[in-house]
């Protein structure tokens, strides 16, 4: 935080202000490789949060952790057609396992050390966990098994963002075999509703949920669930999948069951994800142009002290205040730090704290004390709620976890309002369509023939892609009839946008 | 769990043992890339609960989570010399990104895919770590900073084995700097500690802590402190280091600062960590020829419930007053597994949970629940705790958790004891040191003039190797005047052994 200069603004550069937001309040860090990062404590500390929380969600619904090889042999990656080819441009290759000292004396691969088969880095992993499966499961009673991993992935992107594409990022990754089409297909739904609650209750995002089209789908899947939000500039970020697999990998893997009537089948499976790209989703979906703006539930720091003092005297006596008043926040379960920092005056320190999205700041001067009173104020005024306000200590401390709660679903609601307030319903013209995309933005939703004619027109006319088939509860209610590129019968109602 | 023949005995082959204990326990698996290992469910349940416990002592300690590249760049290990002579036989090298079809239609490296600086998947982090804390500390206030990460790390083993070695394995490594050598030797010290505290009062291990000669310390450290437990084979494990990496990477990474009286010095740095392969540890210090013996604090399950019945009305009963029980003894914080499993009678199931190393049984049958009692069987008998006693139900619920503890509190003092047995103090000659450490094994107390002469000649001889100079508490009273191997004055008194 050496520099205090203002950002750029979102208005004026909304990709610059990402990238000082990101560097400036110290989530993350280009790295000397080239497209990775560097999650720094402050961003890491979101992904802890954003992790326990996820966890427990999946092992509330039965699902166990474990953890796979990082690499993965060729030979494996190449047995899924479509898989294959969809990951086979971004793949760090490791060929060798030894250094020695070239004839020059720098260090180079030793020739020696050539693997026979070069190992992939993974970029998922469904081919090397699949062949697991195949050795554990044996009978229907082995069904389902239901797995996750915490992971590291790899994808060797060209044009890389902190956290929002980037070489290495970290993830979980959902596997699951089941004894039919049905529970898979009933697991991929019911894992799309676990990431939908923890976006819109958790990162407040105010996501819009659907199927994927084909020519978007994960490759290897016969059908891909998505969450996508949209962020301020009004470009589409997709916060998660859920695939539903059907056969496909099971196939190539041999992953059989012996059913309950006795014969061979192959399994169903699942995989699923979300990645530490959600962190880049919180910062364009709240963000202002002060810096971050963080929902409390996955904020590192919920509520900050600031100590106001002008002399010993003072300072001792607020700083016996803030200590009290932390630990009574503390026992309420809330994260908590005290800026007992004798190097910046209180003003720098209300600003840094504001740039890093802490939800709540609580002032304490000396003439605070002596009334018995507390002054709270919030990163920022939503609807209904007043940014600051002096309430004697007790009634503060208590009000804390309801004002946060409050602040925490102000912000889904106005991430929200914003979504609707750009989704664009009811478009009928290829004209129109075209005119929003690259206009202002925002979600478009029309009907869409079906056909991958439609979509490609779309992508290259506007860069626009179909982000999802909207789920029934985000559907307009009425239908459209034609499509709005070509003007054939709509076979679904689809949702346009730019994305990340 | 498909077969239940017996495992081979400790007596009869160790390394079969072990090995059969990790799979047929279904701790891990191997998998198809050479070396690297498949952690499952049950393994990584374990793992878990070790991380939660140390991470919440490093958090305790001031120390925040990050999370560095799994790519070095190779121009950055090559600067530390010592280190990448240490490192340079076993690092996978990532030398291309994307794959094509070859020729023969094979998918093979893109050629034009290479990179210009190959990169190393991470065998530890210190070098890429030292460069970005380079950026981020300027001053003596920035100073200490005291980050951890939790990752995956790449060691081309030759040789490996589930858990112990492998190619991929999971850790934490810490990565601190600080304004002072008294400062970083703290810090170095305090670690030691953690990691003390946790292996013997989490984990039973009964360690001897000390400092590794200058031969085995860590490549690039000015000093390495260690733990070494004593496995019931007799051979040393190394549970963990921390190293003293003085001003070493600071120097080659330009980790400088402004100290507090204007001059620009280096920081001082330390580095540290544990992996996965403590739970090999946990395995060969505690199982027995049933199968794995597991410290209740870091059980997946801590007791299970095996409900007994033979018909319906039975099933119905006992059932229902396993789901009470269980929920009385989760209220007490307690990790449970009530086995309702119809496939299998009582007697298999008590045999599947012993191997699998469960702490604590509960039965219940019919009778049991017509009395109101519960028989509790523990996992093994300790000095002076009955293996089984049937207690009234209220009783025997209270009882779970201090049970537990003694039981915990038992495996150590057993460990301990075991240690004590196998380590020979006061060895004096050199063809002493060799009996024992050809013969029985253990730990070799012994004097060392502290040349690299003496040491080697006992590994070639032996294979054993100094596993630490051990910390004061763990020196024999007398301290040894001689070195075993040459008769010179000794300049310590080291412990030999041979190790995994």
């Amino acid at each position: 935080m050496a520099e205090d200069k203002a950002l750029t603004s979102r208005a004026a550069d909304f990709s610059a202000w990402y990238n000082e937001v990101v560097q400036r309040t110290e989530l993350a860090d280009y790295s000397p490789v080239r497209g990775c990062m560097i999650i720094r404590p402050y961003g890491y500390g979101i992904w802890e949060l954003m992790q326990r929380v996820l966890d427990d969600m999946f092992k509330a619904t039965g699902h166990q952790n474990a953890y796979f090889p990082l690499f993965i042999p060729l030979s494996f990656i190449a047995r899924e057609a479509e898989h294959v080819e969809g990951f086979a441009k971004e793949m760090a290759l490791v060929t060798h396992t030894r250094l020695i000292h070239g004839p020059d004396g720098n260090l180079i691969p030793d020739p020696s050390s050539k693997l026979e088969e070069p190992l992939i880095v993974r970029p998922t992993s469904e081919t090397i966990i699949y062949d697991a499966f195949a050795k554990w499961v044996q009978s229907y009673r082995d069904l389902p098994l239901l797995i996750n991993q915490w992971a590291n992935v790899v994808r060797w992107e060209m044009r890389t963002r902190l956290f929002l594409r980037t070489a290495e990022f970290l993830w979980q990754e959902g596997h699951t075999a089941h004894a039919s089409e049905a529970d898979a297909q009933e697991e991929a739904a019911r894992i799309l509703g676990i990431y939908r609650t923890f976006q819109d209750d958790w990162l407040a995002l105010g996501v819009v949920t659907g199927v994927k089209s084909p020519a978007e789908k994960f490759p290897g899947a016969d059908r891909t669930y998505a969450l996508e939000a949209l962020m301020q500039d009004n470009r589409a970020l997709q916060c998660g999948t859920s695939h539903m697999l059907g056969q496909n990998f099971a196939r190539q893997f041999a992953l059989r069951f012996q059913a309950e009537n006795g014969q061979e089948e192959y399994a169903w499976n699942t995989s699923w994800g979300v990645s530490t790209r959600l962190i880049g989703g919180v910062i364009m979906a709240h963000g202002d142009d002060t810096g971050l703006v963080l929902p409390p539930r996955v904020a590192p720091i919920q509520a900050v002290i600031v100590p106001i003092y002008r002399n010993d005297e003072e300072r001792t006596l607020v700083l016996e205040k803030a200590a009290a008043v932390a630990g009574a926040l503390r026992a309420q379960g809330l994260r908590i730090h005290v800026d007992a920092r004798d190097t910046l005056k209180p003003g720098p320190k209300y600003y840094e704290w504001e740039r890093k999205g802490v939800p709540l700041r609580i002032e304490i001067g000396p003439r605070d004390v002596a009334a018995g009173k507390l002054m709270l104020v919030l990163r920022l005024e939503l609807a209904g709620e007043a940014r600051k306000q002096a309430l004697p200590e007790a009634a503060a401390i208590e009000s804390v976890p309801a004002l946060l709660e409050r602040y925490q679903r102000g912000l889904l609601s106005a991430a929200t309002a914003r979504r609707e307030q750009h989704s664009h319903r009811g478009v009928s013209s290829y004209q129109q369509l075209r005119e929003i995309i690259e206009g202002s933005g925002g979600f478009v939703y029309a009907g869409w023939c079906g056909s991958a004619e439609c979509e490609t027109r779309v992508k290259d006319d506007t860069k626009a892609t179909i982000r999802v088939l909207p789920s029934e509860e985000f559907r307009t209610p009425e239908a459209p009839r034609h499509c709005a590129v070509c003007g054939r019968e709509a076979a679904a109602e689809a949702v346009w946008a730019r994305a990340y």
